[in-house]
């Protein structure tokens, strides 16, 4: 028997991955979650039928959303992660060594749970005395804590259903005031050649708010498209801006010094979906 | 009833369309041809069942394969596309004005032809005056032609069968002797991520030939993985070091004068793969 995991990306295009073995598959209180294993990608987390991670590419997204803030911000001590219950955001974050403590807010504590237990190498970090993990919504969380946090970042699913509220608007004011006088916030902000408008309305959103807003690209396979976008919205620093030179060196797969300002620079067709010249 | 073309990226993993229509299919003499229209993207470009290009998408690699050897060498004169047989490098590179002369080596005449007839916004420039169109081997093609070219383009399918003597060894010392003094050559080399094999030893052949060679890299969504290479052996410029100040404004959709040196900018893992620092 062959078994083939179908997502569709898009109605009318989809990604199959051959199945070795599912892990786990169950109704949580918020979504339908499974862990596979895949030839290509090996263990995938899928929450609604949308691939979240595999272990062979999940250092892309999680790098790139983590090290582009944190190496912006000469000194992060407090950040937040909304959503990122698999920890692999988390396992980032407490690679710098400025950060005294890593508070996670996800509202689905089974998948912290089984990304404990299937996907170690993801979620090992969110044992650290550093991490504080909060089940619970991340809205509300942000709503409750002002001038506290250096950097935010928005590791939320898909602006489908129950992450839409994390895409733009009011939310994006509760971080500004979450955030200390020079913090910034950053959020996965879905692939421009299928969502452009989604890229568009948190991208405009961002810059109503935030004096400084800019989007960057990362590559990752397994996401729709193939190409992410990431925005970034900040009190004080330039993300796009940084003097490379002072970074220091991190074990990475993905992310570089050298890459900090080039993955700001963007296609002619993404410049023009966020109206940028 | 719905038909979806499914394409294997990789065994294991595999990439499906929902077609709305064929509108061509037919073996020719060297392969297995069809253009199909989809729902997303639109008409497609298929050979042995490996998407080649599609309506929606195809700007980004056709814009890239040429805009980056072509605004490094300062003035290109002559210019000769390997395959390409669809004419989308030939459309961007009669954009440039220096351009007297661009030569189509494909060998399958039947791929210009449907493309003529179904994928005209792409083949259009097929029969401008100053495209030479030859149907015949490209191998023996560039082995009769000596310092005569300023760039050439090798537009190839993959290097699993009839395309596998475009990849790397002796093909680039012949296309070395057939560049002008002052020339470089271009190929489009696979993904990193699914065949880093292919990626090393094509750039190590071009470095072992050329003075300068670089890898570059962009993000199409119809090719698998997401994010494409291409590897560049110069005889003289670096076309990661370009001033560009001096690029003129080209109608273009992803290609920008800021990104032809950002493009160069790799991610650590693709520089793993080349032994790059």
């Amino acid at each position: 028997m062959e078994m083939w995991l179908k997502e569709s990306q898009i109605e009318g295009a989809a990604m199959t991955y051959k199945v070795k073995e599912t892990l786990v598959r169950k109704k949580t209180k918020y979504q339908d979650l499974a862990i596979v294993d895949t030839e290509v990608f090996g263990r995938m987390l899928i929450l609604d039928g949308i691939v979240q991670l595999s272990i062979k590419d999940e250092f892309v997204y999680h790098e790139m959303i983590t090290h582009i803030p944190l190496f912006t911000h000469p000194c992060p001590k407090k950040v937040l992660v909304v959503g990122g219950g698999d920890g692999g955001t988390i396992r980032e974050i407490l690679k710098h060594p400025s950060v005294e403590k890593a508070v996670l807010c996800e509202i689905d504590g089974d998948v912290i749970d089984e990304c404990k237990k299937y996907l170690p190498e993801v979620s090992c970090a969110l044992n650290d005395k550093r991490c504080e993990v909060h089940i619970g919504d991340g809205i509300a969380y942000v709503k409750e804590h002002k001038n506290e946090f250096d950097v935010i970042i928005v590791d939320s699913t898909d602006p489908f259903s129950m992450a839409e509220g994390l895409f733009g608007g009011n939310f994006y004011q509760d971080i500004f005031e979450a955030l200390t006088a020079d913090g910034m916030f950053v959020a996965q902000t879905e692939t421009p050649f299928y969502l452009p408008d989604t890229v568009r309305k948190v991208y405009n959103d961002a810059k109503s708010i935030f004096p400084v807003t800019k989007l960057f690209m990362a590559a990752i396979p397994t996401y729709p498209g193939g190409y992410w976008s990431f925005t970034i919205g900040s009190k004080k620093y330039d993300p796009s801006d940084v003097d490379t030179k002072t970074i220091p060196k991190l074990d990475t797969k993905y992310y570089t010094p050298e890459l900090h300002n080039a993955c700001f620079v963007l296609p002619k067709y993404v410049k023009d979906i966020i109206g940028e010249k």
